[in-house]
């Protein structure tokens, strides 16, 4: 178990700074508060109760994504919620959750039960049985990557998708390229709905009409992109953009064994920046959700909720990393003009 | 000068209970200290400075918005914001601005100045000369009803106007409505924009293709709609949907003129609920925006930016208002025909 010896070690200072950093004193710096606030929950420290009577916990519902390692997509998002509300003193436990598990304890019960003041869902597409209980639901409830309708106690948060397809396709068009494909993840999910409108709406923008045989759905994984990505060189996608990097990851593996190069003939772009893709082969152009901030604003859009302040779409910048996925349009040569 | 004693007579409660509650004392409930937090800041009280090193401030920019009477548009906004940011020790002070004043102090230089940490701006249209500066400032800032593209440091806030007119259009083809008029506040504003997309895209979710000859752009009040009236009604509109009240209480008002009766020829539903519109003849139904709210949420997301948590577009729950100035359709008396 971590104890307040260990934060100090961690960070060079010592256990009396740590402790009043973890209590609150005011005789230390906020920045450096902020520090051992954080750090104390990267490394799993967990506070002693004090003597307030009730404690306060939040639940963080977790299903089909990954959240062990530094490399999973959930690892940073559920480390920005813990870390948020820990600094208003709440603890976050994360739970698995199951399809079965869901079927067999009705949402709200089951957090009365856990004794929880709210909770924090990731990872849940539209048939997850507990999707139904929401739109009811009275426990103050945010949910990553989806939407539920005309439930005050319910909010919403993601990524600015609009905003970053956005940055991805003035990015492709500044290079030259007109022709940019789109392999989208899953049909039906809420989030691939979103990007596929901002792809729409973006292309636009550019003066490019979408062309429906350079548009597919594929799934948030890298198998199965074979067919799409021939389909896109067929048509003649001079660039790719993907609904997630894992997609990225498949394409730019299909591109080369179908002899072309990535980014010379293919410019290629994913979307989340997940740490992996600084190493792909060629490094990954992708548009950057900030996990950790995704976390923390959905419990700074709990806490409104809590408070009875109904948000209910809430979206967050993002960026977009260049690394060398994507390349200047190179005019075809004559012979691979018929193709083209 | 208001003291703990007027709270507490306002309060019906002792003046050492108050006293508690302003401290954060441990022993009174959670929702008594947030009522006491809350009235504190509706009458005006100022927490004298404790030891806090600190003094933290934050400034509400105001133009083109009335706020000082309790019908205003503005008034629940700003005292939501300022109930919500005293909360968490955060003094908060309204500096009305005007296009003069704004070119003559450039945005960060004025905030800095002020000791400002954040601000809310309210009221802004898209040719406010700081709407400029907003683009690469470097103080967290909310504003109301607007967007600045890729620039984190600024988030937005709205009432989620998809929802709010998806349940105005609801209610309307639930009594039988077909033909329904938008009559949209200003041309160029960031909000028009959105609601005539709502409008739109729920138009068409309930089969009915929105007909150019029923949508206009107006301003956001009461005068000069007599002309558009005057066209939905040759092109046969049965109900007018305006972008806020204001514009609502015209519309109802050249109906009369007209000799149409609201509701019983023409349905009319307004945008905003304001106070007055329970009291207009006959009372409006309107999408409600819920203004102390508003004002809380954007305290929640400025408090994010503070932190360094990008939130760009942050949207907040409507209801619909049901009243009397919309009805069931009553088909057309033969002599009327022609004119439907």
């Amino acid at each position: 178990m971590t104890t307040i010896t260990d934060i100090a070690k961690k960070l060079g200072i010592s256990a009396g700074t740590v402790s009043k950093g973890l209590n609150g004193a005011k005789d230390i710096s906020e920045p450096l508060r902020q520090t051992i606030l954080e750090t104390a929950v990267e490394m799993g420290y967990a506070k002693k109760k004090t003597s307030k009577k009730e404690q306060k916990k939040l639940c963080i519902l977790i299903e089909n994504m990954d959240y062990y390692m530094k490399d999973d997509f959930g690892y940073d998002i559920i480390l920005g919620f813990k870390q948020a509300a820990f600094k208003e003193s709440f603890d976050a436990e994360v739970i698995p959750t199951s399809h079965e598990f869901q079927r067999n304890h009705p949402y709200d019960a089951f957090l009365l039960n856990q004794n929880c003041s709210g909770a924090f869902i990731c990872g849940f597409a539209f048939d997850d049985p507990w999707m139904e209980d929401l739109k009811a639901t009275n426990v103050p409830t945010v949910i990553l990557d989806n939407f539920i309708k005309e439930n005050p106690t319910v909010g919403s948060v993601g990524s600015d998708s609009d905003e970053g397809i956005g940055l991805a396709i003035r990015h492709l068009t500044a290079l030259g390229h007109k022709k940019i494909a789109f392999l989208n993840g899953s049909k039906g999910s809420a989030i691939s709905e979103m990007r596929l409108e901002a792809y729409e709406k973006n292309m636009r923008l550019q003066g490019l009409e979408p062309d429906p045989e350079l548009l597919a759905y594929g799934h948030f994984v890298s198998a199965g992109v074979e067919e799409h990505v021939q389909k896109f060189l067929a048509h003649g996608a001079t660039a790719i953009l993907c609904g997630n990097d894992l997609i990225a990851y498949g394409v730019m593996a299909e591109c080369k064994r179908l002899g072309r190069s990535v980014p010379e003939d293919i410019s290629v772009i994913g979307y989340d920046d997940l740490p992996s893709s600084a190493h792909s082969n060629p490094p990954l152009t992708s548009v950057k959700q900030d996990r950790s901030k995704l976390g923390k604003c959905s419990y700074y859009v709990l806490y409104a909720l809590i408070n009875e302040v109904a948000l209910s779409r809430n979206l967050l910048r993002t960026t977009l990393t260049i690394r060398e996925s994507t390349h200047r349009l190179i005019p075809a040569a004559p012979d691979n003009q018929a193709q083209r």
